[in-house]
């Protein structure tokens, strides 16, 4: 880009707004992906109002540079990877959160925190339900750009669920109004419903009207220990046929061993796998789901059951099973996996990414939001040894080629970015593929939205 | 068109699945909108499978025909009116319902009804929560295609929450296969939630994948008597603050006498509004949710609060709200209405609509989906007067207007179909009247998916 080009950028906007300098640049290269393909941007523009982003993407337009939109980088699929030469939008600075209670919704900035979300909406006797593992650090826009799930999911729904309204900026600097604060609203196309998901491939989500529900409180959780994960797998699929539990999740024994490695949970080393699951029932309602989630465990072999009502000695537990990313990156390099199927194959799935795992000579570990068959087979290696890589990267494609195979899919909440990009036509056909291009070229023609991500 | 042309569609499919008889014309003219749009079709489809569909919209793709898409043609905007010399594509041949009890799915063909999935679904212990007032006679296909609500969607959710795959033959007869039985997936753009809600304008739907939950059942019924629709509503708001209820509709007193005149429900007819309210709670929890009901109900200055838990009484209110259309439909023409607000500005609706009814001397019955802020003014009028006609329609305009003067929208779950698109771009502006144009345009460039819908 010649200098005077990115002058212009420069002079168009508030000072401090575009930065350029190398050190800053490398902050925004890549996500927590580590994909391997972010290249370095020209600039980065760090948004303060839609007004801005609107200035960026008109210059953009302009001159056919690139535009990433970025929000807190906690991606897990290179969907906000810098791409050389071009620019990232941040919208780290944009993070108002207000609550209209009479309404029951959240009107956000994009770069609010999930967790920035839930607590303005708790001050109201509220509650936003998605909840990804990186709640306290992923942003509400990277949330709408995914439409991210989480562990309540299983009962409550993922983010699409919960967007009534959203502000985008398309790809020519026009922004446009969707939605609103009205509940129920089929006028025109689901427009709406278009954008979220679409990894900042049709435009950059600069408001969002989220739904908010009344607070509900996890009556009692169960935690039930299995010898293996194909057991666990078993007892999950049994438990959805009878229960509608608020969280269904499973680790098994490698992730277990890594979260006690990094920081003492109290788990048993020992164990094969780890079911925990809640019900938010109430009374006796509560305690008869319980019962029959218990009964479902021992059915398929559980090796020991608690539960509890107390919900600190439950967040112990609940919080072992988010830390497994984190417990699992100190152990050496990760490739995310966020491979889904139809529920009842849950248990061909586990074993068959263990198949892999002991084929490709790869450590594996596997979390999943089993109560909707979404399973993170985490992938450690060491980014130093060519061999290593080598397999690992042979194991990534193996098991989304396996979720393909049983019907399901290569991301179930995190996004195709660009790290599950060379899978997408597997799963999709030509056809959807060649659906998925006319929609991209309707709405960016020229193909500066975060091109490389999706397609 | 040119009788070889259309002798080449009949050829092209097996005797007795193309129909161009006058008589059978008539039948597939008009919806229940009766908009005056509809023209008469050269030809009418009766589709018995998706490769029909595809040769149907092969063949109108190469000769440039308008393809108008028609489920059980209950649909209360137009959406399928057919189009002068155009074919109409009817799908109520295909209405396979096949339920995967281990996926808690349901696999239907366009043509099903409704009522068809849900008693299917119940056989498993399983429910399709979305129901529509008409979920006796409506196709799922038509649900699919408008985003259809109901009463429960205060608490479940409407049809979008609830589609996991379908199948779709776009403009140029190639079927595409969107999602699965996989409950979370996020892998390429949300090409699926794109064609929920498109009204045909997009693609024909041939197959859908439904999510099902396990039965639900409700505990217990209010039905409190208010003496103006303004009290009730404020009821309905300050409800929706305290209790998750599984459903609040609302209908006045125009309405109580339309349906005692049709059909006694034994509704006291000198009650200004009846508000219906269900908690499907269990125990302790759905007397308590009913006890916090009767009190907002009583503050807001409720005349008579019932209660029953005995399902049969709770069914003959909730049926008297649900025949409500069609009682009012006994008295004359009728224009259907669908308005939304945000909830708290539900009082100012039902009033702005009562001063619309005063001023252009109609009569306007209101029935609500109350707790989702969705109204349905009816407006009864005399067609064969052309006062009474003009009158009926300035009004059918005016409250439009008022929907979108308080940022609501001019349709909940009906669709805009031809009836209410000279609104439509008074809701969403020119910027988001140019992208949907657009989308159109990307797919269904020669414009033959029913042409005058939405757009």
């Amino acid at each position: 880009m010649e200098a005077d080009v990115l002058a212009r950028l420069v002079d168009a906007l508030p000072e401090g707004v575009v930065v350029t300098g190398a050190a800053e640049m490398e902050k925004y290269r890549e996500d927590f992906a580590r994909d391997g393909s972010a290249g370095t941007p020209a600039a980065v523009v760090r948004a303060e109002d839609a007004a801005q982003v609107q200035v960026a993407v008109r210059w953009a337009a302009e001159h056919r540079v690139p535009v990433v939109p970025r929000g807190a980088g906690t991606g897990l699929s290179g969907g906000s990877s810098a791409v050389e030469g071009g620019i990232t939008i941040s919208l780290e600075r944009m993070r108002a959160v207000e609550i209209d209670q009479a309404c029951q919704v959240a009107i956000v900035e994009p770069g609010a925190l999930n967790v920035d979300v839930k607590i303005a909406a708790a001050e109201h006797g509220l509650w936003y339900p998605p909840d990804p593992s990186s709640y306290e650090i992923c942003s509400i826009g990277g949330n709408l750009a995914t439409n991210a799930g989480g562990l309540c999911c299983v009962k409550y729904g993922v983010t699409t669920d919960y967007v009534l309204g959203m502000d985008v900026v398309l790809a020519d600097g026009t922004l446009v109004r969707l939605g609103g604060k009205q509940i129920k609203d089929v006028a025109g196309l689901p427009l709406l419903k278009l954008f979220v998901g679409s990894e900042g491939t049709l435009g950059i989500i600069t408001r969002a009207v989220l739904r908010l529900v009344p607070v509900q409180v996890a009556g009692a959780t169960l935690v039930s220990a299995f010898p293996t994960m194909t057991a666990a797998s078993r007892a999950v699929v049994a438990i959805r046929q009878r229960v509608r539990a608020s969280m269904l999740e499973l680790m098994d024994n490698t992730a277990i061993n890594a979260v006690e490695d990094w920081r003492s949970h109290g788990l048993d080393r020992a164990t094969g796998a780890l079911l925990l699951a809640q019900s938010d029932a109430t009374g006796a309602a509560c305690e008869a789901e319980i019962e029959m989630i218990r009964e479902c465990c021992e059915r398929e072999g559980a090796a020991a059951v608690f539960t509890t009502t107390d919900p600190e000695e439950a967040e112990l537990f609940v919080a072992a099973r988010r830390n497994a990313f984190l417990a699992l990156e100190q152990r050496g390099s990760v490739l995310f996996e966020d491979v889904g199927v139809p529920v009842p194959l849950l248990p061909a799935l586990v074993d068959g990414v263990a198949g892999i795992a002991e084929r490709c000579g790869v450590e594996i570990a596997v979390v999943a939001h089993a109560g909707d068959g979404n399973t993170h087979p985490l992938i450690v290696y060491d980014a130093a040894d060519p061999g290593s890589d080598e397999r690992a990267r042979k194991a990534f494609h193996e098991v989304m080629a396996l979720a393909i195979e049983l019907g399901g899919t290569i991301t179930g909440e995190h996004g195709v970015g660009r790290a599950k990009k060379p899978a997408l036509p597997d799963q999709l056909g030509d056809d959807v593929m060649a659906l998925t291009r006319r929609i991209k070229d309707a709405l960016d023609p020229d193909g500066i939205l975060n091109p490389g991500a999706i397609l």
